[in-house]
């Protein structure tokens, strides 16, 4: 009972700071994204390289943050105040360093070799992680550096709605999975992808479909998703199926880790990771969608 | 001896397309260097992921492929024909791809744990060479990408001067480094890097430093590297010590996987990789001191 209300408590606290720094302005959301992308991006590192090697390491993850949020605020300034699109450039030189950094990790550069059934093979020392920096940015960094692209309508003033709209039919995803999934779904029980994520049917599939999808009509009623009925319905679609996808995704970055939650920064919700984990593959695919294709 | 025969003419040969591509003008270059960096990323993935797992991998390589080739498209579409930035975001959707055939590769999804010395430990089960998809596009595809950026001046007009000096300044600096290397290099012997390559002295890292500055203050009196002479030589600086360290930074990628040649498609010289290897730390320094450091 405890643990539901403190779960309960820490989930609405960070539904306001969400849904209130889009709402708030293009600052406030820079600065809450901005500080949650951070966290992902440390979380992400710590899961996949583990922490034993963090001393070693800890150079290459520097630089791979510095990256992350160079990546992150120069696309907002691009998008936001006009800058130079070439600005983004700054974010490559740390990914230089990087590398360059990856030189000075000793154990990368100690090899054994060992004879397996007649096949020789190379001795993990640590140096078959290190392009997990490179995902931290291209999997963490860049889809929430591109959710600055929907920020601004055509003449250039803020408007969070379709942001906010997608984080919503996000949710409503989720809610939809789990009152599908946890009823019919466990009666039927046509399961979604076991291998990865056992208790995933695809009646709570199909519920979130319903929702995410119900969500981008009221939305749009709502005046908040301004798309046509067909653009919103055919981003209720994409938010649900990469949604799904994002989350299963990561559930299979973390058993291949043996990792339960991304981290516990928020009480009883795990990580930031685990919160956006849906958000990562949805949300480019859905930007991409209302930046291309959108009437 | 005949090997040396056919290692100069193909080196020659290679020289001929490189230096004609750029020459002729853009399409020509998109082409050639295209194909080049296609090679490379196919060099780069069969290195870190193996050819083991071809069949189970080959969908996230023909997406990290097709996510290098809309890369370097469309930044040269961007850059020669003026289009809109937000193109680049179709090199988004591939990678979303990437990510999520992982999913359908099998064993990634069968982990075994085993303890060693008391440790939990998961047994690699290939899911920890993924990433090196990643490796192959901002590594390899990104650096042949930015390239386009310098092709031409600020009126719009092709000029692919600068690229091809960055090409000779590269050059020089080998050139530089094998003559003082192989001669004072190996009587005094101040080695660069042991623990990477061990053949490598501070009296080669000098002779390329004097060779490349050399070559870049002789092009700038040539009319084609149309800088400043203080420009000129911290262009050649850059391109000496960032080129050096790339080709360290590919050294120790190649022996963690015990390769000796990238590839062997330059009969003599072995992969596009190899050929390369300076080229995808030095330029993109380079790139971003001219665009806004150079006066």
């Amino acid at each position: 009972m405890k643990n539901f209300i403190i779960r309960t408590l820490s989930g609405l606290a960070f539904t306001i700071l969400v849904i209130g720094s889009i709402l708030y302005g293009p600052v406030a959301f820079a600065v809450v994204f901005g500080t949650i992308m951070v966290a992902a991006v440390w979380e992400y590192l710590n899961i996949t390289m583990g922490k034993g090697n963090l001393g070693e390491t800890l150079l290459a993850r520097t630089f791979t943050m510095v990256a992350a949020v160079a990546l992150f605020v120069n696309m907002f300034l691009v998008v936001a105040y006009g800058y130079d699109p070439l600005y983004l450039l700054f974010a490559v030189l740390p990914v230089m360093g990087i590398f360059i950094s990856n030189m000075y990790v000793k154990s990368y550069n100690v090899h054994q070799i060992k004879e397996v059934d007649g096949k020789v093979e190379r001795v993990p020392n640590g140096y078959e992680t290190y392009p997990f920096t490179l995902g931290a940015l291209v999997y963490v960094a860049l889809p929430f550096s591109l959710m600055s692209l929907v920020l601004f309508d055509k003449s250039g003033v803020y408007n969070g709605n379709i942001l906010l709209s997608m984080m919503i039919m996000l949710w409503c995803t989720d809610v939809g999975a789990y009152l599908l999934g946890s009823t019919l779904g466990q009666m039927l029980g046509h399961r979604l992808f076991p291998s990865i994520s056992p208790k995933k049917s695809w009646e709570g599939f199909f519920g979130g479909l319903v929702c995410s999808v119900a969500g981008a009509v009221i939305l749009r009623a709502a005046g908040l998703l301004e798309l046509t009925l067909v653009d919103a319905i055919v981003v209720g679609v994409i938010i649900c199926i990469f949604g799904v996808l994002g989350d299963l995704v990561e559930s299979q970055l973390k058993r291949n880790f043996g990792v339960k939650d991304s981290g516990k920064i928020m009480p009883g919700h795990g990580g930031m990771l685990d919160r956006f984990d849906g958000a990562l593959l949805a949300f480019p695919v859905a930007i991409v969608y209302i930046i291309f294709f959108a009437a």
